[in-house]
């Protein structure tokens, strides 16, 4: 798969963008609880922390990022409205921030997208314009709609002002790990364009600069692992396909690649049955409702990917946005998961 | 419905037992986060703090009292083993307990109980023996054994060890409240026996005596609800049937009930119904895996049995052991709670 071209660099956002974006969440957003399942630890023979985003606001970390910049969007702007395109969980993370501002939002959002995310974005108020996801370019139909509204585009990932308030994650992470006298030996983060690992690798650097931080990806969408190896963005199959519908994107972003690339230990995939599995476990040992998304992570220390046996290893479960039928297949696949 | 006869009271727990129950937990059970859900808070108009007792070892808070109960048994009675009778929950709580201590643990359990009561508490070593719970007695069953075995007996409430274990998960919702400057108002109970209610209150006389504590019971089994009013232990009618499968008690213990009666506010009850949207909206908003039990007091909240707008309220969600199938009807029944 070709690399993707680099154009110019913007400006990075550091760990002081984190602190001013953790200032202007508070009282927003949840500080999502860091997990320890007694039962889980001694199933691998090692401490996992499971930092659980999917008890965030809108149910995914995805809120972080989109309240961060939407709050930032000037008074003059707010008027003209939000746009945004998500395969869901940042849909419902910016309808949910535009609803608290009182800010009109458009969303464009894969006509596939799972019911539940679609029916919550309409749900916080937003306009849901849906397209193809295997046949339109969502940024063609998001321009289409930017050129008669003069909304203010707010990207999924490639933004600082989303990095670092999807980094609110990773410092919480740090900093409750701390409070519990928990030295991190691996941090483990769910990775669709990034923006997620960028911010909380930022996080860690200040924070915890001795952990090694790695992305987890779907089997076919491990741009970000095979980037990471090549040492420049690489881009994923058109005909790839996985279950794991919020981490579909089909290159590391510009940003978050130019911070992963330079932080970032390295990067693991799993298969669509692995994260089934794993949200079986979630659901019977967790009790905790993940998306397979959000379960990626999980899965991976699950399938033994990773070395954690006596290490402390820290994993985030990143979002809950799943229908009941993809739950009660993963269910059935994995009777024996608990 | 007649009362119950009054028999001698044994010795009564006090805070101090609840304390040195405490201790004894430390690095065995887990310290359950205080959830709070901005959306929901949004929704009731107050403030609703969730005790997320289903995070607990074991999946339910039963693992505190079983704990606190069977490391006290001394090393020559441990060689005779454990008996306990349970709807489930109490039966994962003793059978892991004694797993970690390395004691046998026999198990009375109702041949109904839910498919992953009975394999959870298989899979934790000890050995199950199922009754009809409509047509046999429990306690007659569990006797039997007895008297061959020399076990020791580890009731499902009414044991002062049993009940200053459950008082466990009571002050430390207590202190998670205070560390973050929430004064309570109110705090619901799922109550079957009374032993989580009767803890917890003594917990809450202790550490925050201005908070109302209230039960909450399956609509048909409201027996302490009712105990409440007439001032004596009132039963329920044998026809009585209800999903809540860890809350048919017959009618209140004795020694709960001698403390529940000076300590509660009163009594709420809900019916199957409002505990099927209140797991469906539990897993579609809060991203947990509730258990019809467990999900009482989250129903109470949502149906408005109580007045909670601008005041703060905890409740326990005790328990997430449920089978897929109830858990996928409760979904089917209520698409729209969310």
């Amino acid at each position: 798969m070709a690399a993707v071209a680099e154009q110019s660099a913007e400006t990075l956002p550091t760990f002081a963008d984190i602190e001013a974006a953790a200032e202007r969440l508070a009282g927003r957003a949840v500080e999502t609880p860091l997990l320890e399942n007694p039962e889980l630890n001694e199933r691998v023979g090692g401490r996992i922390l499971i930092k659980a985003e999917c008890l965030q606001r809108t149910g995914s970390f995805k809120f972080r990022g989109a309240f961060n910049k939407v709050s930032q969007i000037t008074p003059e702007a707010r008027a003209r409205g939000v746009l945004a395109y998500s395969s869901g969980n940042h849909a419902q993370g910016v309808a949910a921030a535009c609803a608290l501002l009182d800010i009109p939002a458009t969303i464009v959002m894969p006509a596939d997208a799972p019911q539940a995310k679609l029916d919550n974005t309409r749900a916080y108020g937003a306009e849901v314009v849906t397209y193809d996801r295997y046949r339109e370019e969502r940024e063609e139909v998001a321009a289409a709609l930017l050129d008669t509204s003069g909304a203010t585009l707010v990207k999924p990932y490639d933004d600082p002002d989303i990095i670092a308030g999807q980094g609110t994650c990773g410092r919480e992470l740090a900093r409750q790990a701390a409070a519990r006298g928990a030295s991190l030996d691996t941090v483990l983060i769910c990775c669709g364009g990034g923006g997620l690992t960028a911010g909380s690798a930022l996080a860690l650097e200040a924070l915890s600069p001795s952990t090694a931080v790695y992305t987890v990806e779907p089997a076919d969408f491990d741009d970000t692992a095979r980037s990471l190896s090549s040492g420049r963005r690489e881009g994923n199959a058109p005909e790839a396909r996985s279950i794991c519908d919020a981490l579909l994107a089909k290159a590391p972003g510009q940003l978050t690649f130019a911070i992963n690339r330079r932080l970032l230990a390295g990067g693991l995939s799993v298969t669509d049955d692995e994260v089934r599995f794993a949200m079986a476990f979630a659901f019977r040992r967790l009790k905790l409702v993940v998306e397979p998304g959000g379960a990626v992570c999980l899965a991976a220390v699950l399938a033994g990917k990773l070395a954690i046996r006596d290490r402390t290893t820290a994993l985030t479960i990143s979002g809950g946005n799943v229908d009941r039928a993809r739950m009660a297949n993963a269910l059935e696949a994995h009777p024996d998961a608990r």
